[in-house]
C-alpha cells in the first residue's frame, strides 16, 4: 500500500524515535481517529477545516456537501494535507521544558481527486459511516439519488504519509530526578456515554447493536 | 478583542445557524480544546501539524522547539491557520445522509509573529502549561536560560476567527420520522483516568493538587 519509508517531504527530522512510515501504523492511527484536519491553500493562505473521513485501501476519503467551499476547492485536484491526531495523555515532567503529551498522529500529503465512480462512491459512503460507528450503515435509510447528488467524495492517496507517536513516562534531565517534584502521566481517553434517544423517537424502536455496543 | 463579526475570509456560508464570531465564544472553544492543528504553506503545499497552544488576550500562542521546521517557517511571518476542534458526540439520524457530529471548532487565520519580548515570553510559557493542566506551572522547575533559548514562541492574532458548533439531536427529513429506525446522540467526552507516577518517582513525593484535581 503506502511505501514503507518516508519521502523527502514526509520525513520526520526531530524525535526520529517517534516516527513511523509503514502502512499498518498509518492504518492503525486512522482507525483510532475520528476527524481529519484538512489543509488547503485558498487565496494564497492556508485554511484548515475538520472533516469526517474513511480509509479504504490506499486512499483517505473525505465526505462533504457539493456546496462546501473546501470540497469545491478539493475537486479541482489541488495539493492537500490531512492530519489525524489521537491524544492519549498529558506527560508531566519535573521541569516545564520537558512537559509533553502522549499522542498518535498521521500527516498525509497528496493531491486531492474527485471520486466519480458509482461503485467507489457506494463503498465510501458505507465506510465513512462505519468508521464513525461500526456496522451502523445497514440500520439506516441509504442515500436517495438526490442525496447522492448533493454529496461530494474526495480521495487523497496515502502514498506520502508519516506517523509520529509518543507514549510512556516523562523524560527528565538526570539532574532533575532528585528534585521533590511529582512526575508522571495523566491518561486521556475519549469515552462514549449512554445514547440519548431522539425526542421524536417512537418508543417501541429498539437501540440497534451498533449503538448498544459502541465504544470509541 | 476580536471583532464581533466575520471578515470576508472567515464568514461561514453553510449552516450559518452554527456560526459564531464573538470573542467569548472563540475563547470558550480555545479553553475547551487541547491541541491546535496548525496549517502553513511549505514548498507550495499545505502542511498541517498538531501543536500545544495557549490563548492570552487577543493572541493565540504556539510553543515549539527552535529546531522545528514548522516553527522556523512561522517565525518568518507567513500566513497561518490554527484550528481547534472539540468533538462532543455522534449524531445518528434515520438516514445516512443526515448523520453528523456534535462539535465545537474555531478556525483562526492570521499572520504568524515571532514573540521576542522576555516579559511576553514568560507569560506564555506559564499559560501554555496551565492551559494543559491548570495551576501546575508553579509545581515544576521553571525553564533555564538554555531551555528558554531552545524554545520558540509564535503568536497569531485572533482578529480573524470563526467558530462553528453543532449540538442537540439529529435532524431528519419529515418523511423519515415514521421509519422504524433508531435515532439519537452518542455523547463523547475526553476523560482523564488516574495519574500514573513516573517509575523513577521517589515514594514520598505527593501528587500535587493540580494533578489530583485534574479534570479535562
Amino acid at each position: 500500500m503506502t511505501p514503507e519509508g518516508p519521502t523527502e517531504r514526509t520525513v520526520i527530522h526531530r524525535h526520529t524515535e517517534r516516527a513511523a512510515y509503514d502502512s499498518q501504523t498509518v492504518s492503525d492511527v486512522l482507525e483510532a481517529g475520528l476527524i481529519a484536519h484538512v489543509g488547503i491553500i485558498h487565496d494564497g493562505c492556508p485554511v484548515v477545516i475538520p472533516m469526517v473521513y474513511a480509509q479504504v485501501g490506499d486512499t483517505l476519503y473525505l465526505h462533504g456537501s457539493v456546496a462546501s467551499r473546501l470540497m469545491r476547492a478539493l475537486r479541482t485536484g489541488i495539493p492537500a494535507c490531512a492530519t489525524v491526531t489521537v491524544v492519549d495523555g498529558l506527560v508531566l515532567a519535573r521541569s516545564a521544558f520537558n512537559m509533553t503529551m502522549n499522542y498518535r498522529s498521521v500527516v498525509i500529503q497528496g493531491t486531492a481527486r474527485l471520486i466519480e465512480s458509482p461503485d467507489e462512491r457506494a463503498i465510501v459512503f458505507r465506510s465513512v459511516l462505519d468508521h464513525l460507528i461500526p456496522n451502523h450503515y445497514d440500520t439506516v435509510r441509504p442515500p436517495s439519488d438526490s442525496e447522492l447528488a448533493q454529496t461530494m467524495l474526495i480521495g487523497i492517496p496515502l502514498t506520502e504519509s508519516s506517523v509520529k507517536m509518543r507514549s510512556g513516562p516523562p523524560y527528565d534531565e538526570p539532574e532533575d530526578l532528585g528534585l521533590p517534584i511529582w512526575a508522571g502521566e495523566i491518561p486521556l481517553t475519549l469515552i462514549a456515554s449512554n445514547p440519548i434517544p431522539d425526542p421524536d423517537l417512537e418508543e417501541m424502536i429498539q437501540v440497534p447493536a451498533s449503538v448498544a455496543n459502541y465504544k470509541y
